[in-house]
């Protein structure tokens, strides 16, 4: 259950309102690096935890921080959007700055929320929940996180150069250095989970019933034989479990053929046998014998 | 540029095809977790890389591997659709086990591809591109791929578990071994890069000009004022550069308070000013002044 | 800023674990009806709200209920799931009622979430927030509300005799009450701005602008001239200002003629004159001329 | 069934063509609060209709006109992309304000289409039928319908206001008009079918079956206790059936606790025992006995 | 404009009523197979339409003909609810198939519609008009116009093949009939435009400003240098501009290579550079030098 | 299984680059006429293909070759983002042009990739493998890759004219004379397999089991009894299989008729009987008879 005081974590000022930057704000509410998606994996990883408690209780109550940064950014995006222009005047078409500023500006804060924020990105996309990991495999989901947080991290830094405005670098500053932290906090309960020990990820499945023969070895698939080399080719793997190889890719399996299609199942006629387009009716009664 | 052999890169065979077991491995084909993702995330990582060339070149290598997996799958799926029922007849509805397959299935399988794969996921929602990552942040971009093999083994792992088919089996303990080499390249690539002593994500950015105040705090947002601890509360922050501290989150700003609406922007008359429904011209005024 | 306690809104029970019923109830989180939708609803309407302050407040205080709506139903799904057949062994293909549950079960359940919640609906389809309705117009946002209030206690209901669960009903009826209490509680706001008095939304745009002609008639578009009459043909209108009248539709339009294509634009030859697929130059030329 | 006689509804006339205006429209076509969106949402209300027959009629009716809106926006856009430019040529690239327009532009109209309309937003997201409501409650319907064009009338004002063509102000004002009756039209529908005496929705529950305690009551989620006072906290509910009051919301629900993951669901090892990530095999054997 | 008789253009009679088999037709309604598809495409292909009228008249004529079969295939999918179970009651959980028909149901038709038509696929994937296809260029439209009567047909086909129901039966071997008859429609309008003389499409980009060298010839890009040979290696070209060759295809193009990243665009600084992880200046101030 | 030496098909150079041009060639990577759609769309054709093996193996190859075209198209857009803005300088706010490059760019070739590709559209709306065509009928699919090579030529000519960059140029000129072969290689095998004799599609469904008094007719729905007519209403159809003729549509139907809602259904008590809102319990226990 949720309460709220209504208050924002941290001020946001606009000292400059720029309808552009609002645009870009946008991409930090609704995007695949946002707010809302953060906020919702959170979520959705502690509502499903199992496992130890205290993963639950953690990842609800950064959620819960999370729900406020989408209030930050979302008054932001208002903030940036006071006296934007509303329409094709003939002074903003003959000056060409004011014009350019309206052509840039995402459209539907002017035609679907009155100047308000969208739960879209910066391209009016709408947030897609299919973006919230939640796996069931906390190691995985940690992962995830980091993954979100650096992705966050990288979107609040590009912001922030991409703006002068005094409030906004100010905001700015702060939601960088939470993504810090959640970068950190995220590692720090890999590291209390094993870490590296704890790999591969899931580790509940016995690796033996892995085929150990490709578990480590770097396949290069170049034409001309090449492989890219790195740490990854050699040396004791991270986890500890084995070494490091490459080979070049070789086909194992044959050129794959399927059944010809069933005569009932819509394909053209010449499909229904494997000879030719022409079919013949034996091949047809092979298809129906492998019917149930 | 790309070639192909036309073979299989490990063999697929299927002893007991069950349509079932194709909707479910169609998860590892379209699915966020799947193997169209992964082939394209590494893609777009590659083709866009800028730095150091050997990252470029590790990564086509391996999307390049990652597609004949999508390819892998797709068999498996015809495979298990072969003799698939194709319509509701009476012995069909009086076998309540053979009814229940046709329930089942999906019915895509049978009407939009004549019982072969699609570029779905095991509910059917086509594989959306928003889930390719590709920052521009190599390290990021790490991060996210460990997320899919983690992610992506869970799966694999899961779909193992849910077969018996010893064909399938085979196939799956490969694609899970390279899931497993897979985890250990990007981890690989991550210590190349430096380790925890390139966080935090991305380093470009000169960490004085974040607010540091924040930057190594756990902040807790419990109404009884408890702070969910564990490692990541207190001793070194991963990176080596802070201390873990935690403290209950204070709001640092007020409640937000936004411009009344414009009277041409759509809004109710009320919301002109913010004095009430009923409205006053001043607060108008005050709008439209702040217009450009 | 937001806070929680952990702890559920109303308790969570499940006598007997339906996974099927773990599929229906995802509908009541990640679809359109669902709480995913209404909590960020009224938090975008809450943090663009601009306006008289009563209503930021309300919006965003039941915002912060339904946040623990969804963790509710969240916490349902999981424990719906708790015993789920995880595989197509001998015993469930034998069994047709256990083969069953898993036919019909969300795969995505076993192979993305490990037995949890997912943000998506009954199929599988990830919420979208296109469906966060945020007009910037405060009484189309309050019919808006009802509206998600009315299909969510229509949906509540529907799993409500879904169900013979004491546990799960019992929940049920706790958020049906709630959805009560929403819809009277969006239908008091409008009472409060006005009701119909306040009509048509937005009321900012003064009436004799629009085409009054066309403002209160009921036009018929049945080819044998009948009209379906009803309240909305005769009477005073709702919002007391005109009276209902209806006639039949005439098109007042003629049919379109738009210009031929651009030599440039990327049509066939014979698009780019009007007198048909072999073109003549002068309709070309006339094309270019119009060009900026 | 339909018929067309390939006229306008109602003239529309483009005297200065406008490429960005053509982009605004698009949200009147493929926008949540576009003419698709209730011209669908209408049919399948119509076409699903259970009960009197008149609304089935009314519906069908004016899903009719609205699909000949669509038409009219689409033939408005088009006559604003005439001449629009093509290329980023010297003279455009020199002049600010061309350079802007093209800068501005939704490029599919271009690229995609020839300069025709799409069947997507402002920002080109395509229509997404999961828009269209059709709840099989006809009470519900009308007030989404209410929604549509309420929204549907505030982002045609928004239209009316951005651009100063008087041929597209003219067809603007049809359209606001047509919005207005509409509004009232639904509005008559609920009257008809008996108000707010009809409430909740759906009527057809027994309200004694929720849970009654929580049906009027507004509860607060305040940290301080506060509660945002209105007419939906005291006097009368709106459906005559109970007084509203008010309190602070308590949890009435504790910590929600999930079973350990699964030994064969994927899952971490340290998941699979409550007891912390070092496990124990007794919670294992519990979460099988729980097994079917 | 449009104009309706709310009759049906052909009878839907349903004999049996099969929930299963709603779901099937749902692919029908939206699908990407489906109706409202292709309503929407000829619609917005007319509404565009640049050039000779007839094809303008042509297309929206058998655009109101489509709409129509949305109506069919709603009424249909509605039939074949009647009677559907709605909850997991002992008699269904006790027998098997009918708790297979309730596992087997789009979940949506009880709780979303009531027992009505979705404008969603057989999946429950919403139609998304992305699919309507309308590129200005009328014989890229008509190739589209016969891959979606082609794709319904054998959708329709497989329909008639999986229903035992004589209404079903009938009602499809209309539709069938009808697609047999658009398909060959589009092809007669390709015909009409001047066939395969009329190709490539489009026919008005000059052939000589396109590399005439790749005009014809099919690439292999299979590693041992086969080329699968056919009709498409040898012998004039359809358009009888040229002849088919074919040849192995080589890279033409080197490595691409990136300018390093922007130290301010948020990547690693080891990308800053393309000396390696490491980094120089130098290769910063080329990035910056870039720079505009 | 796939393999790639790393270098482009064709050479792409960019002598002045042009952010704006970037997002433009977005569409040919992410849009629905773009190279990743034309990738996977025969990539699962190739993996379901059954029948003949050469259309197999054809499919697989130019599916190879396509897979390039991604790359060079992304290396296009990374070389026209160099140098793009960052940031809202001075500088940059005072120069118009300047300014309009900054406001017409994807934002997330800023924010999400530090200046690379996207796997999205030119309105950055994310690619979506709902695009893939692979129906299970081969004839089908060669009539979906002729569109799907029509409408990328006629991308590809609109690219090309839209920019002066010689580099460009030459690329696109290729990227065409590729799309002409596809164009030709589709219709080929169309020839191949029988051409029109090979219709209607699927031609494995006896067409006597269409109803067919309306296979050849085209059906006018214009109000005023018209027919547009041409090619497709007299002379012998395309199939050679019947002679085309027209008439005015008649409908064949009644008005639908569908039960009342089920009383625990989730509909208002008035649909509950056919005779109106206030219903009557005859109605009721019909609905419920007519209950499995």
């Amino acid at each position: 259950m949720f309460y709220t005081d209504g208050k924002l974590q941290y001020p946001v000022r606009v000292e400059a309102p720029n309808p552009l930057f609002a645009r870009a704000l946008q991409q930090a509410i609704g995007g695949v690096e946002g707010e809302i998606r953060v906020a919702m994996q959170y979520m959705f990883q502690s509502f499903g935890a199992r496992g130890p408690a205290k993963y639950r209780d953690m990842l609800l109550n950064t959620a819960t921080e999370e729900l406020g940064h989408i209030e930050m950014l979302a008054t932001a995006v208002a903030l940036n959007l006071e006296g934007a222009p509303l329409s094709f005047t003939e002074d903003v078409s003959s000056d060409a700055v004011a014009g350019a500023v309206l052509n840039g500006m995402d459209f539907r804060h002017i035609l679907s929320t009155g100047l308000a924020a969208l739960p879209s990105d910066a391209n009016g996309v709408p947030f897609d929940a299919s973006h919230v990991y939640a796996s069931g495999n906390i190691a995985a989901d940690m992962y995830a996180n980091v993954t979100a947080e650096s992705s966050g991290r990288a979107l609040a830094v590009r912001l922030y150069n991409m703006t002068d405005d005094p409030g906004m670098k100010d905001m700015l500053s702060f939601l960088i250095a939470r993504d810090t932290m959640h970068q950190q906090q995220w590692l720090a309960a890999i590291e209390d989970m094993g870490g590296s020990a704890n790999l591969p990820i899931p580790n509940s499945f016995p690796q033996d019933e892995e085929n150990q023969e490709f578990s480590y070895v770097y396949l290069g698939h170049m034409t001309d034989g090449s492989i890219p080399e790195g740490r990854w080719t050699s040396g004791a793997s991270i986890d500890g479990k084995g070494s490091f190889t490459s080979e070049v890719s070789q086909p194992l399996g044959d050129k794959p053929s399927l059944a010809p299609a069933r005569p009932d199942g819509g394909a053209q006629t010449g499909q229904i046998s494997k000879s030719g387009m022409g079919g013949i009716a034996g091949a047809v009664e092979g298809a129906i014998e492998r019917n149930i």
